[in-house]
């Protein structure tokens, strides 16, 4: 690079800055300063990221029949208890002691310390406090030392209702709203396993150092897929349609030796060899990578990450997450594939006392030996007197397998705070014909960062053409599919314009009408918001009913008939049309 | 009614009751004993809530080109100190000295005194007390005595980021995201008034007595759209595409003197009477009360309600609520009109120092007197000595206009602490040339309570025909669009209708498969769901690729070759079909 010359911003600069400049998003409040953390959507960004919702939705609704939901972002407490996360959603944050700022603990490590953040997440407080003054890391702002590192709940907290000690929080995902309704949900699916549910919605995550952009935001979207399978039968029907699609894994096994390599296998090989546990886990991550595709990431700029053990969240009994390459980040998570087992729906029974195991008849009774019990009053009573009967009443509700196993193991089994020896109770075995039993079924659980997406496509669809920005978004996720011009503002051609506007309007199309500056800018800034196509009427549409569609990829252009336009336009919207099948090409 | 007899439920109930048990929403969190003023969608009401909103989008966005951003729930605190809602949000409480239960004020003493909801909003915490007082309102769970009424803020309060003073609330309304971001909006609206920008979006109140169902909820759906004007050019363009819409007006004037009857006038006279004040408003009204009848609410069910001065909130110089009649609740609130004036872009520019004003250039400049102002030096120095200078330079930068108004008025001019008297500053008036002007646009906003509006769809789509309950839902925002069935499960049947299924989804309609029960049976319950209508795979199609589609309000059935199904439901679907015309009538 020659000297004086200012250094080329990256990709993610270049993002951003065309973001805030065409209205796709921007930091809100930027009139008070700005709220870090928090970003707004103008329209090209809010219909971006409709786009892509509705292209998840289109794979897990309407194609893999799953069930939409909606829930609130405010959750009442309990519920955070009951999911662990009031526990363990907390991040280690350290205060600079001199100008009072704070960050986290582990990210400034890693950013000051070269530190991989593999290795800072297996760090405790006290790991964290000793590498911080081994490496000598010193506060960024003002150079000042830094406390003891603390850890700090990462969940926005309120208070619900006149009373304000119930406790509520803004939901740090969407999942919490689908386990606690298992039971609903479950009687909706006409209780029969497996099947899906998924909610899109913002979650809120009070992060100590949000980041610029999308990639790490306190307010964000996401999309939660938790899909509910008996355990019993964990086999996928989908398996066969994507076995032979190849995933990049980056193991923990590897990783735990320090090699960030991947190995590339089959979804079949990957579940053959144990590398994914379940195979609706494996599949998930075969539609993602497609569905990742299809959003302009090739297949070499993505992988899958498996975490180690201890950057897992405390549900996952394994964890994939989906990265793409970024310019400037790197590898970054899109989405997670957690296999959450029956955790959830487990302590939420615990928590609530409610039932959430589901009945599962057997094809045929199967026969079976129960053990069941009887106290022996005979025994009790010398010993426990007055209270023999509270004490013979608890006993027989007490689970004969467990008395048994206990009182064969230890000698004795403990009831509350009696102790229950073997001449207290009579175990016997019976043969019974059992026609079913109670399960918790077990979750695996595909998660998409909306906001992380957005900024991808945008990554993906940037070019430079002739030195003029376009953004080559895939035609389902096209924020604009057409904009309509006049080629100029007179002789009545903005009346016929707006009439072919108002016609693609009526016709269910996201149009556009422009007619302010020379064609060439209105079509240099239609490129540059990624609007799909553009149908410009001139002289001759006056004369047949004609108009050009141009291509904002290639600038090719083609002219057709207006008539013919709303079939044409939904066909190439579908991908079953290409561009030139769209009208007879103009040789320019 | 015959003795004996239990009273019947009325439809709030009964759409409440079919709510829960088909899933389209209940009351979030049964299984810890339910969330007061929070409920969840399941997948039918998911799908109906997202078709209301896009029709609310068809209108706003695709016909009248407003740009659809999307910010924040989580919303730093300065904003709506800025807003004013910090002073103006907050709700009459009181407290039962005995249970210790909380209720709102004026709503105890609406039920139990019958006094109007207009009389309760006139009166203060004062006023309140004494009505209490007087009417012997005593707790409506214990019988206890209430304590005084206390005001209490209903917005979530929470804290945003480690720093623990940094105070945020969950917003309201979304129209304060838009606020804020005004200046960035009207860039993307090329600097051009008049122009609208809508946001959908959960809001929060942290209501005292939230209610059952889907009228008063802690978390809800709102649509507000701000559309912004130029208060010299207040003219509305698409005032005659519906200038001879009928409205019924419930006015103040007759409110005040406690008369609720409606005058019903045409738009055109509502304004000519200036019984609305702004045209946009009235316009939006009239597109609301059209949107509403294809919501299936005839005009007659409709009402738009004027609020009295003590009514209105703060921002507000007139506001109009759309009423629908509701069975159980009588007239409710669905949508509001208010004229916000330059209320909030006024605030926002005092509290953040960012100009909110738009330059607006006159066709022509124009030649206007200016009063310009000198200080006086040799006057200024005597008396303000070592200060003079200090003074001098405050007083030349403040506007020159006031300062003269107020030395002719009052005989001085009130700088900071110091008195400028007439001898202290020479004012001069010369003609200049302005090209233009600032201002500030005025507001009005149509703002829609979508959780509303799904319950008024379902009330107005219930049925009941020969015993059988159907939701008649309009075609657009039927949850389900076709049922596709199998006359049988056996015969290759169900691999047919599967595939028919499979090329309705392909060809994006949302579809369902049913072959569970009788095909009455399956019916029955697509009618209970509103799925409009009915294909189903029987013998003959196996013979002739044909297949029946059944209406779900006529229980008509027509047959139709299956290759012309996508073509025949889309025409439908957007009201260019009827039922007749989608095959050959089966006589039944």
């Amino acid at each position: 690079m020659r000297s004086g010359q200012g250094k080329k911003p990256d990709k993610f600069t270049i993002i951003n800055e065309l973001a805030r400049r065409r209205g796709f998003f921007w930091q809100s409040c930027e009139i008070y300063g700005g709220a870090s953390g928090f970003v707004t959507y103008g329209s090209l960004g809010a219909r971006l990221k409709q786009n892509i919702e509705d292209k998840l939705r289109e794979l897990f609704v309407n194609k893999l029949g799953m069930l939409e939901i909606e829930s609130p972002v405010i959750t009442p407490g309990k519920v955070f208890e009951a999911s662990g996360h009031v526990d363990h959603f907390r991040e280690p944050m350290v205060e600079c002691l001199k100008c009072k700022r704070r960050f986290r603990a582990d990210q400034l490590l890693e950013e000051s310390a070269k530190i991989s953040s593999s290795e800072t997440e297996k760090l405790g407080l006290k790991g964290l406090e000793k590498a911080i003054e081994e490496h000598g890391v010193r506060c960024p702002e003002c150079g000042g030392a830094l406390g003891k590192p603390k850890y700090f709940l990462t969940m926005f907290k309120t208070t619900i209702g006149p009373y304000s000690k119930v406790v509520g929080y803004g939901r740090p995902e969407a999942a919490q709203g689908i386990f606690v309704e298992f039971r609903r949900l479950y009687e909706l699916a006409r209780e029969r396993l497996p099947f899906g549910v998924l909610q899109i919605g913002h979650a809120l995550r009070n992060e100590i150092s949000p980041r610029q952009g999308l990639v790490r935001l306190r307010e964000f979207t996401i999309m939660d897929v938790e899909f509910f399978f008996d355990p019993e039968e964990p086999n996928c029907f989908l398996l066969k349609d994507v076995e032979d699609e190849t995933l990049k894994l980056v193991l923990a096994e590897n990783r735990s030796k320090g090699s960030e390599e991947a190995v590339e296998v089959t979804v079949k090989e990957a579940l053959e060899k144990s590398y994914i546990k379940a195979e609706w886990q494996a599949v998930f991550m075969a539609l993602a990578k497609k569905l990742l595709i299809t959003l302009g990431v090739p297949p070499e700029k993505q992988r899958f990450i498996e975490k180690l053990p201890w950057e897992r969240a405390h549900y996952a009994l394994q964890c994939f997450d989906q990265e793409v390459y970024l310019e400037r980040l790197g590898w970054t998570e899109v989405s997670g594939y957690a296999y959450r087992t029956d955790y959830d729906l487990k302590r939420h029974m615990q928590f609530s006392g409610v039932d959430m195991r589901i009945y599962k008849e057997y094809k045929k009774p199967v026969e079976m030996e129960k053990a069941f019990l009887k106290p022996v009053m005979s025994t009790l009573g010398p010993v426990f007197k007055a209270e023999a009967a509270k004490v013979a009443d608890l006993l027989s509700k007490a689970d004969p397998e467990v008395v048994e196993a206990s009182v064969k193991g230890s000698g004795c089994y403990i009831l509350g705070k009696y102790r229950i020896l073997p001449e207290h109770v009579k175990i016997m075995h019976r043969k019974v014909e059992e026609r079913g039993k109670h399960l918790i079924p077990h979750v695996v659980e595909p998660t998409f960062g909306l906001d992380r997406l957005v900024h991808t496509a945008l990554e993906y669809a940037y070019r430079v053409k002739e030195g003029r920005v376009l953004l080559s978004f895939p035609r389902d996720i096209a924020p604009v599919q057409v904009g309509v011009y006049p080629l100029v503002s007179k002789d009545g051609l903005p009346e016929k314009a707006l009439q072919v506007y108002r016609t693609l309007l009526d016709e269910g199309f996201v149009a556009e009408y422009d007619e302010a500056g020379s064609i060439g800018r209105r079509y240099a800034r239609a490129d540059e918001a990624g609007t799909l196509l553009g149908v410009t009427v001139d002289y001759e549409t006056l004369k047949n009913e004609t108009v050009t569609i141009r291509d904002r990829d290639s600038w090719k252009q083609v002219r057709t008939k207006i008539e013919d336009l709303p079939q044409l336009l939904r066909k190439y919207l579908m991908y079953k049309a290409d561009f030139e099948d769209l009208g007879k090409l103009i040789k320019s």
